[in-house]
This record gives C-alpha cells, structure tokens and sequence, in this order.
C-alpha cells in the first residue's frame, strides 16, 4: 500500500516537473520561493524526511504543501479546507452552517468560493470525509461553479447524489466511491481514505501524502471499540503514519472541552432495550437524526425482538433510510417496515415510529406532532416518547417546547442524558490523545470548532509534549504553509459566508441584514408626501403607514400627533429645499424619530417618500 | 407565634363577618356558594382541622380559598399568584419574564393584570419572596395602576425602591419590611414569612393561614446547610406547619428534573479559593449576577486574603452592591473596595474585577471588555477570567461567544461545570422530597417551572404516597378552589402576556408582532403609484422602494422587470377599479408577489400606497 502510494508521487513529481519546465509563467513558478522549487526535485531528500523524521538534522526544504481552511475554523459548521502544493489543490469537504439569530431569513451559509474559483485551473477534485450537511452541504453551491471530480465513500456519495438531485447537478456530477486505505492522486498530492468512528457510517479520516511530507486529517471522528457494523476506526493506520513520520495533524476539536471517551453506540442500543421493556404495551416513538444509521439499525433490531413494526416520518428520514437499505448499509428484516397508511392495522404495541424533529425544528414530524398538527399521529398518554439527541446549541428552546407539548398530551418522554438515549459523534480528551499519540505530528493543526475549542485542543496536545511554536491555531482565510521544517501562516486570502435565501446566494449581506434587524426590532413608519413641480407645495399628504411598530387603531393620537410635527416641518422648508428632497427627507426623518422616540423610547425605521406630481 | 397567628385569624374572621352582613351585594356574597359561606362562620371546625387534619372524617366545609396563579407555570419567569378568600385578596410576587425569539423589539413581558384590575377593591396587598427580576419586575407596572401595600424583607425592599425610582413611583408606594417568622394581615388571612436559601439573600417562603387551612408556598428555594451569612433555611418551621397540618405545599418546581441535592453556595468559594492561587501574578475578572450577593462576598473575602482591591464593574453591579453595603448586607472590609479610575494605581496582580456580563449579555461590561470596546479595561494574556454562572435556557451562543473573544484575547478562562464556579439556587430532587417529607401536605400544586419541571415535581410526590388526584399541575388563569377537603379548578380568568417595548406596555400585539417576524424574514417592498382622480389614470410611478430584502445595486433586473409586471398589472385594471383602490392593491400585491416568489423563492412584505392627486 505504501510503496504503491510512493510510487505515485514519484510519478507526480515527474509530471510536475514536466509541467514546470514547459509552463514558466505558471501559479507554483511565480509563487514558490527559488530555494523550495529547487527541494521539490530533491526526491532524496524528502524520501529520507519521511522516513526518519526525529533524526534529521540537517534543514532539507521540501516544496511546501499550503493549507488553507475556508471553513470550520472558529465556527461549528460550513467545514471545507484547501490543500495546495506547487501547481495543484484540492479540497477536503464542502460544508454548510446553519444562520444563527443575527441572520434573520437567511436559510444556510456556505463558504465564500472566491479563492477556489480563482484557482480553478488547478482544482483537481474534492474528497468528503462523510455526508453530514456540514461536509457537504455547500458542495452544489461550488459544483454549479466549478464542475470538478467528487470522492467519498459509498454512503457519502449517495447522500451527495439526493443533494444533487434536487439541485438538477446529478446528471453532471462526477462521483467516485473511494474504499477506505485506497488512495486518490490528487496531481502532486495523493490522498488515502482511512476509515474513523462517528455519528453516521462510513466516515473517513485521510492522509495526505505531499512532497513536503504526510497531512493527517481526522475528520469529525470519535473511537468506538464495538461500533454497531464492526467497522472500527482504522487506528492501526493512523499508527503506521505515525510510525513512519506524519508531518502535520489536523483533528477534529468539536469535544475537546469534555474529558474522558464519548461512549459507544452500543450504549444507546442497551438503553433503548431497556426502554422498550418499559414501554410495554405502549407505542414507541423515537427522534434522532436520520443520518445516524446505526441508530435506526438499533431502534429496528429492538422492534424486531419486542414483535413491533416500524415506521418512518420525517422526508429526510424516510430518504436517507430508503437510502441506506438501497445500498446494503441497513439491515432490515422481512416485514418490519411498513407504511404510515398501514399503521393502524396495529395496536399500539405493535408500533415504533422513528422520526425527525429531535432538534424541535418547528416544520419536522416530531414538532407538528406535538402541536397536535400532524395528519396520521396524535400523541395520546399511550404513547412512550424518546427523544435520542441533544440540543446542538442554540436548539435547546426549541426542543424544550417541543417536550412540554408531547408532555401535555399525556405521553411519557425520555429525553435526558441520565437515560443514554444519546452519544456523541465526536472525540472526547482522551480520544483526542490517542490520535496524537498514535501520529506523532511533528505540527498540529485543531480544527472543526470555535476558539475554545482549538484552543483547549491545543493545550491537551502541548500537554502531552508538543511544543507550543508547533501548533498553529488557525482562521479561515489562513495560508498555512509547511516546507516539512517549519510551519507558518503566510498569507490571507479570501474568505467568509456567503448567506442563501431562497434562491439567492450572496444577494443578502450587511446591509440587507441590518435593515431585517432594525424591521424587527421596533418596526416601520412610511411617510408619505405628494410634491407639486410647479408651484414647490405639498399637494398630497403627510400620510403616515406603519407595520410592526404600534397598533394603530389605539395609537391615534399617536399618528395625528406625528401628522401635525410632519406638517408643521414641511411648513418650515424653503423653496429651494422643495426642489431639493434629501434635505426634505431628513428633516422629517429627524422630526419624527425625535418624537416617536420622545413617546415611546422606539426607534422604528422612518421611510420618507415623496412623489413628484 | 403560633397563637398570635389564630387570634388575628379570630379576629379577621370577626371583621369578616360584620363586613359581610353590611355589604350584601359584596364579590364574596355573589360568588361563594351558600355551603361554604355557612361553613366560613363555623369557626370550630376550621380550628378543628387546622390542628388535626389526620384524624378529621366527617367533612366539614369551610370558607374556600382560591389560588389562581398569573405567571409562571407553564413557563420560567413572571412568577404572580393570586391568593383569595372571600372578601380579601393579595398577591404573591409580581415579576417580570425576558422576551424570546419570538418576540422581537420587546423589552420585558409582565403578567395580564386585568383580573387584579377588576378586582382592586379586594386586594389587601402584595407579598414578595425575593427579589430577582422574575418575582419583583412587575411591580412597578402593578402599583402604576393600583398603589397596595408591599411587603418583603429587607433587601427584596431594598432592591424593590431601586425599580421604584426609576419609574418615578418611589414617594408613593407603601413599602413595609417584615422579618422572617413574622406575619403580615391580608384580611381574612395571615401570611407568615418563613427563610429559605436560594442565590440572593433574604429570600422568604410563605405561609398562608387561611380559613381552610395553611398554604405553604416555597418561593424560589434550595436548602443550604452551610449558606455564607450563616441564615439557613428554617427547615423547623416548615416541619412545624407540616405536624399541625399544611393543606396545600406550593413548591418551586425549577430543578425538579435535577437528581441529588444542589451544592452550597461555599462550595463556589472553596472554588474561588484554588483559582485565585492559580491565578498568582495575574488580573483576576469575575462574572457573576449582581444579586448574587454571597457570591460577591466570598470574592471580597478571597480578595482579601490574596491582598487584592476589588473593583466593581456594570451598572447593576454597582447598585445592587452599593445598595447591599449600605443595608449591612455585605461586609467589606476598609480599603479593599476601589474606584474604577483609581485601578492604574495598582498592578494586575494587586486587582480582582468583579462584572456583570454573566450571560454574555450584549451591552453588558464583560461582554464590551470581551469586544475590545471597554474604555477602562483591555483583555490581554494577563488576564484571568472567571464566569461564574451557568447560562440560562436561550443565553448558551451569547455566553460561547464572549469566552471565545476573551480567550482570542489570550486570556484564561475559566467556566465550565468541572470547577465548579456557580451552584444553582434552586433545590434539586432531594431536597424537595425534604420539604415534602417535612410539609405533609395534603394537596400538592408544583409551581415555577415549564410544564415538564411540573409534572416531574409532581411525580416525585406521587412516589412519595400522595394521591395522584391531590395534585394539581395548573396552568396561569386558573382558579383553583380548596375547601379544605376537595382541590379542583373551578374556572379560569384572563391570564396572559402583556408586552412591554419602550414605554410602550401592551401595545405591541400580535398583529405588531408578526409584522415584525414577516419584515425580519423576507424585508419588504413599497411599490408606490400616483393616480389622477379626473382621468383615473396613473400619473406616476410605480416605484419600488425595498428594505431588507436584497441588495438592489445587485439586482437591478429584478426589479426592472418587477416595476414592468406591475405597470401592465396596472395596463389591465378596469376603469371602475380605478375608484376602488383596495382592488388594484390586491391585484399589485399577487402579481408582485408572485414574480418575486418565482424569481427569488422569497416572501418580502408587500405594500402597495396609492397617492391620489
């Protein structure tokens, strides 16, 4: 495997240096410093450094390998991060982020593309680590764009493929399925799969073979010694690198704050028999997240032993599970399944419903169910409620409700930690120690959280004896360049979120932002005024229309009052301002805001509008 | 104490009736059933099965009292109950609640008074339990319309004339202190204040002797054996009330999901004890509620050992403890308190900052330290920051927010669980067994709590023995009626949220309210047209003016063919819609809103104004 992956990069060398001699002008030429374009043919050389790490003395450069996050740095969310060397990049994920309370309508964001549809002549193809949104969500956003070969493993690419779908990009997608320990030649670079533990099957963490040495990427992982189908994370892998000299290590920071191991799956299984005895006689419904597979294999083993049909709500649920059986990646017995219309050929106990809604979403099943909104279920005291999920921050009222309502209506609802009905998809401490003690980075890169994060990550790797000078904590936009001797950010280069609403990418920014901030805080007053050319006199008006600030029909006098100060300000007004209305504007913006602010200690936004006649 | 309780209990009941033989057509008259008004006067039994509930079998009816909570059940804050007997009414606490989401531009929400309103003739005062803003917020609104009596101990008073003040009310209300184990006359009822613990001091529960026996309402508690003024909760006098007989138990339900005991509030000191010696060399900042003032003395003491100055940042931080000192609430040793401006004089080692901004508040002091925007304090490495709270339910991003800027700023910070910088205030399963335990009461009503802290409060006194049908899980508005033998919701009056914006209370609707969330979501357009009256033709216009919706520098063709749509929207509309305007509007606005739909897969606000010249 490792010769075979050797092999490559000598021949991306010979390709490259082919590439150089006849192309002078090109990107890595103007760019790479003289010093590391001459290391790049060093084969020697860096063959040596890979090898041996700990006993090279001698400062040999290497051509410098550029890493630069465009994503998922000081954030949760919209994960994607530029891997450059010489005259090719590539791109690991291709995420999206929810908005938060500061983007009111916006519906996701995705990573600004600026710097990668520049480059896009050296673009040779994205790798995904696995198929949460936040890995590929953003990745018909850049397609539409750039049209470059997908690779991902099997699960992954079939998640990819509904994204696609529905943005009408599958018929022009280049998708790859990649095995784990197989390697894709990414020009210069060659980027193997190796398979990680994590809250959807079929995760990978990659090493990144480059002529300056080996990047190790973690991808959101977690260690799960008894993972529901057998496939443990490949830390045999990780070892080997490690033995054999990994130069950089990127990995996943998302729990670095929580000590101890995230347990295994396993674990929410032994509390769902539990729970299903207990239920006895009731209906079961389960919320969790539709891409955690192995949790619906669970919920389905345990419906099979307890003699109970299972049926699924929520699109995305029933889409990814349909998925899932599709490609073998669920195992479903014989007539577990049924369809919602075919639920009330049994009794209760004879059900389990798995749904969406686990973060109280207000349109998902589970929510329209507890507000006794949904066409086939009503929650009645004969039902036995879990809720497998935490509230991923931000969520918790949501969910809160969600509870209180399902409660109301008499059903039992299990949704604490002190039950198990959830796990983490992510590393804790000690994990996170074992992936550096098993990769030995000479550098360290945190990544996949918000500063506390990286920063606490940070400090467990020093404390285990890297040196400080040796990790970087990044920021997107960030030009992480490492010539295999020293590691530094170099440069910045374009970098941001790019909000979608509707169908609009980018079109809401700042200012748009701003303006929805300032509508929904105190509302809107419109003034209108009717201005006659030829004689300079207010013909029309003042009339006063206003949404989102009082009730009108018990603030009259409210309204007749801002009428009189808008008409006795227009009185005031010289001949030469009538024929000049932005000084007109603002004089009867200041008197109303003064006045309304007098009254009401409001500040609405105060449109004045005047029509010439 | 005890037997001056009964004899203004006789009294009051004598006062009762002469008040009720000389107003016939009194509320009580009209609304008591002849059964009890008989049983009102039959002063024997009442006595009888104050003092021995146990052994009473033969049902004896006595004057009902009536429990209609106003706030805070169902939901976190705005805590007000309405206790009534016959003639005389009075009122539990009156806070306040914090907007959510779904709220926009509101301020503070405050209880629906209208059932007090009308019945302003009966009520004989106001009773607090402490003073947080959820219990005392609401007060100011209250005695604007109805100027009662107010009790409270010291520093609930103390806290309560700040409020006052500021509402310019102060000269005018009746503020009276009581002690704890004194007693306070409502009419034909006496309220007795009895201690608890909970993270402000002076914090009372109550209980109500009432012709149909004693109420014991908890307030906001937890049980601390080793509190920092040493004034424990008088766990003796619960469990006196509880042999002679108790009722009915009101009892803060806010923890009930939380197994185990909350820890002492020492134990935060012990904290603060380790961290000050970590923190050697450096600038100690700590965040904490202004309230909390024996968190804030247990900093002024570590202070004090470690040779610090303490200075005091925020302005509710500097009232509370401005007003805490003066009161004999907090001992602060000569010296050890510094002005702001006179920080210079000392190093960072020599300083500890104390600071609002516990939950990350956006204008408050830690947060304006954490954005660089603080004209008296930098963060810088030097820097050692405790945040000594945990964030409530809707605060989690804002609190994230500002550790990650403080720690940007290389600062530590230090505010997780683990190190136990805050305990709650409010009492954990155990201890609300311990009052159950000590209270036998014989009807349970679970207050403060959303309904899912409710109906875990009230399973925990169901696997305590009470009978299931003894409890009452209420909702705000009801009337709930006891006699003494029986509990049941006898009605229901106007309960509810009343908003309170600016200066604005109860004139932001739900009309207001989703125009707000319409604008915040899509923004709007104005598209404005001039109509001649004499021809009926446009004259003017359309034009489109937007807010909030997109950047319209960008998205010049959009609106172009926009202002086309409408003007042959326009082209089309009959003469005789020209004189009906609601018509050609209605036409502007589903053409309009259409193309922007189909274009855009947006909702902006539309509003079509039609000048007439």
């Amino acid at each position: 495997m490792e010769n075979n992956i050797e092999k490559e990069l000598q021949d991306s060398k010979r390709r490259f240096i082919r590439r150089n001699r006849n192309d002078h002008s090109s990107y890595a030429q103007q760019n790479l410093g003289s010093s590391s374009r001459k290391a790049a043919f060093s084969q020697s050389g860096q063959k040596a450094a890979a090898e041996k790490p700990e006993r090279q003395k001698r400062e040999i450069r290497r051509t410098p390998v550029r890493i630069i996050p465009l994503g998922g740095l000081n954030e949760i969310g919209k994960n994607m991060t530029v891997i450059e060397c010489a005259n090719d990049m590539f791109l690991i994920d291709c995420g999206l982020a929810f908005p938060d309370a500061e983007m009111p309508g916006v519906d996701i964001v995705i990573p600004d593309f600026t710097y990668v549809e520049r480059n896009a002549d050296k673009l040779r193809g994205i790798v995904l680590t696995h198929g949460h949104e936040d890995h590929i969500g953003g990745l018909a956003y850049l397609l539409k764009k750039i049209n470059v070969p997908v690779y991902g493993t099997k699960l992954t690419l079939s998640l990819v493929e509904g994204k696609l779908r529905e943005h009408g990009l599958l018929g022009k997608a280049n998708l790859n399925i990649v095995l784990p320990r197989k390697t894709v030649k990414m020009g210069c670079m060659a980027v193997e799969f190796i398979r990680v533990n994590h809250s959807i099957p079929d995760a990978v963490g990659m090493a990144i073979h480059t002529p300056a040495g080996v990047i190790v990427h973690t991808g959101d992982f977690k260690v799960d010694y008894s993972p529901i189908n057998g496939e443990m994370i490949d830390l045999a892998r990780f070892g080997e690198l490690g033995s054999r000299g990994v130069l950089a290590l990127m990995a996943d920071s998302t729990n670095a704050e929580r000590p101890g191991f995230t347990p295994s799956e396993r674990k929410v299984g032994d509390s769902f028999e539990k729970l299903f005895s207990k239920a006895e006689g009731r209906r079961i419904i389960i919320a969790t997240f539709s891409s955690n597979i192995h949790r619906v294999q669970q919920i389905i083993n345990c419906a099979e032993r307890y003699g109970r049909k299972v049926a699924l709500f929520g699109r995305s649920m029933i889409n990814v599970i349909t998925t899932a059986i599709e490609i073998g990646y669920l195992n479903v017995p014989d007539g577990v399944l049924i369809d919602i219309d075919a639920m009330n050929r049994y009794n209760d106990e004879q059900i389990v419903l798995i749904t969406t809604g686990s973060q109280g979403e207000p349109m998902s099943a589970l929510t329209r169910m507890a507000m006794n909104d949904h066409k086939k279920v009503n929650i009645t005291p004969q039902d036995f409620i879990i809720i497998s999920a935490t509230p991923i921050p931000g969520n918790e009222k949501f969910v809160t409700k969600v509870i209180n309502e399902l409660m109301k209506s008499g059903a039992e609802v299990v949704y604490e930690a002190m039950y198990e009905v959830h796990v983490s998809g992510h590393a804790c401490q000690e994990e996170l120690k074992l992936i550096q003690a098993l990769t030995r980075p000479k550098f360290f890169i945190p990544v996949h959280g918000e500063y506390k994060h990286l920063k606490k990550h940070a400090e467990l790797a020093i404390s285990m004896g890297m040196p400080p000078e040796n990790v970087i904590i990044g920021e997107i936009g960030n030009v992480i360049e490492t010539d295999g001797n020293k590691i530094n950010i170099v440069s910045q280069v374009p970098s941001g979120r790019v909000l979608v609403d509707g169908l609009g990418v980018g079109d809401v920014g700042s200012i748009v932002l701003r303006d929805r901030k300032h509508l929904a805080q105190d509302g809107l007053i419109i003034v209108v005024i009717g201005i006659e050319k030829a004689t300079d006199s207010v013909v029309s008006g003042p009339e006063i229309i206003s949404r989102g600030f009082v009730y009108v029909r018990e603030s009259e006098e409210l309204i007749d009052n801002a009428k009189h100060i808008l008409s006795s300000t227009l009185a005031h007004c010289s001949v030469q301002e009538f024929r000049e209305w932005n000084s007109i504007k603002t004089k009867l913006r200041d008197a109303l805001s003064d006045y309304i602010y007098e009254k009401t200690k409001r500040s609405p936004m105060i449109l004045p509008i005047i029509m010439e006649i």
